[in-house]
């Protein structure tokens, strides 16, 4: 007989995951390695220590371990917002009169508001541990930014965090939150910093970007001592940590014979959609089981669907490795869409590597479309969605949709990475009708393409 | 052997209540009755069918029938975000180096951010069933009127909401949410009702206030076609609905053979408080157990502990019921304290006459302490608090530390009635020290007397 699939299904506490799972290791062709902008050379770990924590190093270079134990210490904080629930989107379901089966793996249920926390809390214990008095950090949106504050609250460490001066300007509340838990927030470009005076100098109106943070961020670190910096997506070490968020998905879903067939999650950096899939593509991987797996990108800023492989750099300051990724360029400036943790020009090696192999596809959407889904999803299912998240909810409706039209009662299963509440200047223009579209042209792309390295690499 | 009492106390779906609690069928001296406020006899059925839907002025009456069966449909919205867990809070026991068990009932982990939700969706429900268009209701912090435009989208409700108009302007985040969930929003007073237009005649420049939003809103409800009002505190019937709070979080600690010692909740109306308490109220009353009971209020609005218990007007403009209760009077004007839901100069019926039995216990607390308390859990418990909600957390806190003393195992329950998500201009005032207290002299007490029925009832 069939179980009844319950509205939330909840793992217990003993479930959350002992182990993280490091999906390289089951990657034949490896993703490519970082390369020192300096020597072009692979980093190696006496480099990037320089900058970030010794064990975190290990974590990033790792691409054989298949299983790295989650401390106790880092379990014991998951207890407090972990397991999070797979949720039946039974409302969603019925309001499309689909036959698909809607599930999706909500992170939004803690005060960062998303998926960060999964990272945060484990780059802040592996400084503690170090015995580093603090940390530094960017944030734009600010969603990374909180995530680190309840993290350094929780371990008692310092948490320095340089914020795109636009955002610390027009999103005060996110500050507020951040200082509640204690941490020091700097506008950036700020003086407290040699390049932060540079750019100042040269260009006193600046209201800032997430390239200049980054490199302001990194000086502190590097030339503070006890210091280190931290990076809240696109590294190895980010991956394997928000692996619990699938590991977590697919346990769930076990439980009740489910097993999707289509898995859809927002990218940006690839934080959450290297989560949300790795123990899924690991079986894809080991020939297990087949998934269609779909990275959603915001037409604003298509890493995957018009970029090209091949090194690049990371920050638009140019300071940081040189990643092989999807990319659009590091000068390439995407409009002012509201979902800015998806304004990354590149794409983690990893999942690049995958697309790049057949084993994931891509789409890109545009900003009203991503909104009218947002509305439609939190009528009907009551969460107010983060216009991240709110990418995947379009392409799940549209497969379901599809589903309506040939009679498949497929299993889709999508990642709500978080919750809207910072980010409701976006949905007044949307509610006022006031939103548009923006599709870079070639020439835009081209532009971005013309600051890539010089050299063929 | 003892259990290991987890982090998170989950029931699962098929344990949410099937009825609700009505604690006046315990109660041996029932509390006092509504009175029309032109007759000065108790309501009837007919005058409030008027004003209410026909089931919920049922359910405002019945002093007698113990349990009422909560409807297929309200338990099938309820199971998109209920059951809400009890959490023990280990990492605050730690903080604060106490030998008690501190637990708390977290019911913000909804879009509107608070408990109001559960009575805002039976609410919506009985109007549905009833063939009503819309509802209308006024809100003045706005987590009343988020959790009714939710319930509203749920059911395909029209709803209108009357928001104070200084909430309106300076809470526009709160406004966008429920514009998003597709209720309209007038800022109150307004030309839209002969009310308002008064009092926008007489007083051109007001920012208005949450009596003068309720007689907009009841006025509408009157006079259209198709509509009732609703409102989200004070009365039986919403204390009814509340009290799955409270059933959900005796079920999840007996099921851990956890009898808590201490009962603690922010009391405003009294909706929360009278839904967290009322099973325990009810062993209490019937004699099989026994606990303490403590409301907290803010000491800028301190109606138990400094008002007297008599008949008064619920509403600054005189047009609603007279209800017995503990009151500083209709005229009283709390400070502009950030904890808009606690600003009500009077209390249910229900938990004054409890207080006045001397069933329960009152505390006054003052602003700036409540904060730090705040702060505090919010460090080392994840969760940025209600300001309302942290009202209890103070009290948890002391009642903590006084065990710390003691050196006695106490078990203590309080009730998260919400997230502070959207009172960040309250955390920004305290991060900065610029917070204040206040706590009226017993002039401004007597001069809010003075606006009470003239008649001695």
């Amino acid at each position: 007989m069939e179980q009844k699939i319950p509205y939330k299904i909840y793992l217990s506490e003993d479930e959350i995951p002992t182990a993280w799972y490091n999906l390289r290791a089951d990657m034949k062709q490896k993703p490519a390695p970082l390369l020192n902008p300096a020597t072009l050379k692979p980093l190696t770990a006496d480099e990037l220590s320089a900058v970030f924590c010794r064990e975190l190093v290990e974590q990033e270079l790792d691409e054989n371990t298949k299983f790295i134990a989650i401390p106790e210490e880092i379990r014991n904080f998951y207890k407090m917002y972990r397991p999070s629930p797979v949720v039946r989107a039974y409302c969603l379901e019925k309001a499309l009169g689909t036959p698909a089966e809607i599930y999706y793996k909500f992170e939004g249920n803690n005060t960062s508001g998303s998926h960060k926390l999964n990272s945060a809390i484990a780059q802040a214990y592996y400084a503690k541990k170090q015995g580093l008095k603090g940390v530094t950090t960017e944030t734009g949106a600010g969603q990374w930014g909180t995530a680190l504050s309840m993290a350094c609250a929780y371990f008692g460490l310092d948490c320095k965090v340089y914020m795109v001066k636009c955002s610390y300007e027009q999103k005060p509340f996110r500050r507020e939150v951040m200082r509640t838990y204690g941490a020091s927030i700097t506008p950036s470009p700020s003086n407290t910093t040699e390049i932060g005076r540079k750019i100042l100098e040269e260009f006193p109106g600046t209201t800032g970007s997430l390239g200049c943070a980054i490199s302001e961020a990194v000086e502190v670190a590097t030339h503070s001592e006890g210091y280190r910096y931290v990076l809240g997506s696109v590294l190895n070490q980010v991956l394997l940590h928000q692996s619990v968020i699938g590991l977590e998905a697919k346990a769930a879903l076990d439980k009740y014979g489910v097993k999707p067939d289509i898995i859809i999650g927002c990218a940006g950096g690839g934080s959450n959609l290297g989560g949300l899939i790795a123990p899924f593509m690991g079986e894809k991987l080991r020939g297990e089981n087949d998934y269609r797996i779909i990275a959603v990108e915001p037409a604003s800023c298509p890493s995957f669907t018009r970029g090209k492989y091949a090194y690049d750099f990371c920050d638009t300051g140019k300071i940081c490795p040189l990643a092989k990724m999807y990319t659009l360029g590091s000068g390439f400036i995407p409009s002012a869409s509201h979902a800015g943790g998806l304004r990354f020009h590149g794409m983690t090696s990893t999942l690049s590597e995958l697309y790049h192999q057949g084993m994931m596809e891509a789409v890109a959407v545009e900003q009203t479309s991503v909104f009218e889904a947002a509305t439609q999803f939190a009528r009907v299912e009551g969460i107010l969605p983060a216009p991240e998240s709110s990418h995947a909810i379009r392409v799940a409706i549209d497969e379901a949709l599809k589903c309506k039209q040939t009679g498949e009662k497929k299993k889709i299963l999508f990642g709500l990475t978080g919750t809207g509440y910072f980010d409701l200047v976006a949905y007044e223009k949307f509610n006022n009708g006031e939103m548009g579209d923006y599709i870079p042209t070639d020439e835009d792309i081209q532009k971005g393409w013309a600051s890539m390295p010089k050299v063929d690499l």
